[in-house]
C-alpha cells in the first residue's frame, strides 16, 4: 500500500523515510461503526490486518498525501481497507473525534510508532453498505459496545488502539 | 403539534404554560443538511412555517418530552416536520454542535423567546431520503451554503435562527 | 440546598416535584481538573457529599434555574461545592464535554435518576485555586488519571459517575 | 523564526522546502482571547506581524516540530509571539475548535498557502496574563466580539485567519 501512495505523490520510499526522520506525519483513521434508525452506535468495526508478517487488530485509516482534503483521505482509506461497497458517511465537520499523536519514544503519549511521529485525525464513520476487506486487510470483525469494551479485546488491539476504542465507546455514550 | 405533545406526556396546556414561566424548557434543533458522497455539505435546509397566523422561516425542532431521549425526540421531530422518508442520519454522539439558550428577556443571549427560557441542543443531521413538509410546515427550501451566507437570508430567518445558520456554516468550515 | 433553589426561582418543593415527574429537568454538572502550565490534565476532582443520611462520591454540578445562563449556573454550583476561591476557568464554549441523559426507568441509558428525567451538560473545567468544600459537600479527592482510571475508584462513584469519570479521561486522551 | 525552528529540528531550509513541496506540513494556531469570571469571551487578540517586507493581520501559530506535542507547539508559539507572561490556558483536550486546511491551489478550501499545504489544528486559548509582543510580531490588537465581527476587520485578516475568526465567533455563540 505505502508503494502505491508513494508513486501518486511523487515520493520516494527514501524521500518518506527521510521524512519520517524529521517531520510529524499528518494521518486519519476511521473507527467504522453500524448504527439503528436513531443514531445508536449498534456495531464497531475492527480490522484484522497482515502486515509485515504480523497480524494487527487495528482501525482503518493511513496517511494524508499532499494536497488531498482529509474528507478525501478518509474516502480514500475506506474505500482501500473496505472496498467500494461500504458507503461511508463521511463526517460533515472537519472536527475530529479526538487527535491521536503517536511518537517513537514510548511513553510520551497513550500511542507508540516506532517508525515516525504520527498526528491523527481519528472519526466515527457510520458505513451503510457492505464492507468487504480488501489486499491486505483479512477480515472485520462487527464488535457490539459491550463486546468491544471487554478488557481482553482491547488488550489485544495494536498500535495503541484499544485506546481509540475506549474514546470511541465514551463519546458515543456506552462506555458503561 | 403542542397540543398532541400536551397528551402524549400528560401535560394539560395549563401545566405547559406554568411550567415555562417557572422553568428552563429542553428543546432539541436539527439543521436538515445534503452531502456528497465525501461528506461536503452541499445544501442547508430551511423550513417554512406557518404558525399563530405568520410564517417563519426556520430550522427543524422542538421540546424534549418527558422520558425521551435526545435522539428520539430528534427524529420525531424530524418526521413530524419532513414526513417519514426524509432518513435522516442521527447523530451517533449526543455531543451537539452547539448548544442555543434563549430568554424571555431580549439582549441576555443571541435567541430571544417572549414565551419561555429555552436551552436547545443543536445537531446537524444528514437527510439521505425525500423530504416532504408535514402539518404546519408549508416548504423546505434547499440553499447552498453561498445562498445561506447572505445577509438577506440570514436576516429573514426567525427566532435567530439565522444565528444558527451561520454557527452551522462555521461549524462545516464553509463561512467564507 | 434545593431549598435555596426552590425560594429563588418561585418554584415550591410541590411545584418541583410536579415538574418532575412531566418534565426533563436540565442540569450542568463541572468535573474538576488541576492542569499543569501546558494543559495537560495532573489531577481530577471528586466530592464526597453527604445527601439524606448517605455519602456520595459524585462531581460537581446541579439544576439549571429559570432564567439563568449555563455559564452562570456552572459558576454558581461551583462557589456552592467548592468555595468562592477555586477560581474556576469556565469553559467559552457552551458545547459541552458530553450530554448525559438519567432516566427513572434504569437501563435506557448509562445514567439513572429514581427521581426525575435529567439532562445534563457536562463540562471540564480547570480550577485554578484553592477548594474548599461547602455546605453538604464533606470533602474534594484530588486523583490522578492514573488513580481515576483504576475500577474500584469508578466502581465506588455514585449516580453513574464514574460514566463520567471514564469519559472525561477518554476526552483528554488519557484513559489508557 | 523558521531559522530557529529549522536548527531544533535539524532540517535545513532546503530540507524544509523539499518537504513542503511534498507532504501536508502540520500547523497548530491560537485564537488569544479575554474572558471575565464567568468564560464569556470579552475580547479576540489580532497578531500584527511583520514578515517578507508586508504587516499581516493574524493569529498566533506555527509549525509543529518533529517529537513535539501539540501542547507543546501551541505553548511555543504563544511564548515566541506573545512572550513569557502571557498565561495561556492550554486547552486541557486535543480536540480543536476547527480544523484548518490550506492549500497552494487556491479554491479546494476556505484557505489559501501558496508555500504548501497545511493543516492546522486551531484553538481558543484564554490569555490570563500580559501579552507583550515579541520578535516579528508588532502589536496585539484586543478586539470585543462586535468589532471582531465587522466585515472590514475580516477582510483586513490575511491568510484566511477572516475565516477562522469567524468561526471563533460562531464556535463561542457570539456571531450576531
Amino acid at each position: 500500500m505505502e508503494d502505491t501512495q508513494t508513486q501518486r505523490d511523487w515520493l520516494t520510499q527514501d524521500d518518506l523515510n527521510s521524512a519520517r526522520a524529521r517531520l510529524p506525519m499528518l494521518y486519519v483513521h476511521a473507527i467504522p461503526v453500524r448504527v439503528d434508525d436513531r443514531g445508536t452506535v449498534t456495531h464497531l468495526g475492527v480490522l484484522l490486518r497482515a502486515r509485515d508478517g504480523r497480524i494487527d487488530r487495528e482501525f482503518v485509516g493511513g496517511r494524508v498525501r499532499y494536497h488531498e482534503r482529509i474528507r478525501d483521505a478518509l474516502a480514500r482509506h475506506i474505500e482501500t481497507d473496505l472496498g467500494p461497497t461500504a458507503w461511508p458517511q463521511i463526517p460533515v465537520s472537519p472536527i475530529p473525534m479526538t487527535v491521536a499523536e503517536a511518537f517513537p519514544t514510548p511513553g510520551v503519549s497513550a500511542f507508540h510508532d516506532p517508525r515516525q511521529h504520527l498526528v491523527s485525525l481519528v472519526f466515527l464513520v457510520a458505513m451503510l453498505g457492505d464492507c468487504a476487506p480488501q489486499q491486505d486487510s483479512l477480515d472485520l470483525s462487527w464488535l457490539t459496545p459491550q463486546e468491544a469494551a471487554h478488557p481482553t479485546v482491547l488488550d489485544e488491539m495494536d498500535h495503541g488502539h484499544g485506546v481509540l476504542m475506549r474514546q470511541a465507546l465514551a463519546h458515543i455514550g456506552q462506555l458503561g
